[in-house]
């Protein structure tokens, strides 16, 4: 059993959700080696989130950048964390209630991901510039 | 230390919220000789959920269903992901809200779940047929 | 490779959120002679969470706490699970969107969160108590 641990940078990307399952998988050809385990991945952000959704219809990313807009709307009157911007604390629940880790299995030199799964960044910030995310793979 | 990975096909279950703990120890009978370790359940889609919640009340599970039908409302008039009924786009939010994957500690052959705590499956859709858990544990 | 596993119990706070990473490290001296690996942190109950969040103004904890509170009001006309307090079912409603399990890479000797990250408890009943917390750390 082994671990490979990787700290992979990000490009920067716009407000909103994006796919990046091929990216990262690109930073790891150690998984083929590995016929079973887990795979972590980890933003080091609590502004941007990393979780799992459908991987097909780019309307369904659009959709979640309109709910969430709307489920906590910035410069909603009652915040008082507001120095860095109106985007800032909203980006912060946003990443609190999306998540920031995904833990994946790992199955015959790949991840066990389904059919219509595909690992999401959320950008809940207008200018997040690149993140940065750690993973670690365990297994044998 | 060692590693067993199954997957699990669930049965089919209305939409709703469903305790699923003793379905999945059923299947594990590994766990018994664990001493100390980590489980990890995931589920394969993006429309259904796995997370942990109260295990007694059973109307706790029929205000999360009524909580979140009211938070992410079918037949948003601003959605565009629409094409697979009014009820998709709605449990692909659910499902990145809630989470589809948790990570439960091993300790004496069992897991360390609280005295309240149950694995519960959200299912979102309204027909959403058998869904598929892949459980890995791992531990000495 | 080695297993530690630990049964932290956490002081009782009051309603909101809570930084506790300083609280937890200073329980997991192991954690020092690990190269690389993952912590695991799990609360073992439905009416608390534990997630990541900004670790520096306090108004970003003060924020969440208004903002949840309109999010999942206590005594909505709907809920059914009313019988143990008007807080209750928002504190599993609350808990399950935030999250009561946390994996964090182990890398050199300490967590490798991001800078602004922090350990965070969400303390979602008004009387909760002392909260317990498994603390799994899998490294070399």
């Amino acid at each position: 059993m082994r671990y490979i641990q990787k700290r992979l940078r990000l490009p920067a990307v716009a407000e909103g959700f994006h796919l990046i399952t091929d990216l990262l998988l690109s930073e790891l050809p150690e998984l083929e080696a590995m016929r079973v385990g887990t795979a972590s991945f980890f933003i080091q952000h609590t502004s941007a989130s990393l979780f799992l959704t459908e991987n097909a219809d780019p309307t369904v990313r659009r959709d979640f950048q309109a709910y969430f807009q709307r489920l906590a709307p910035d410069n909603a009157p009652y915040f008082q964390h507001t120095l860095e911007g109106p985007d800032d604390m909203t980006a912060h629940l946003k990443a609190a209630m999306l998540g920031n880790s995904v833990t994946v299995p790992i199955a015959n030199g790949g991840l066990a991901l389904g059919t219509w799964q595909g690992l999401c960044l959320g950008e809940h910030r207008r200018h997040g510039g690149r993140r940065w995310v750690v993973v670690t793979l365990l297994g044998e």
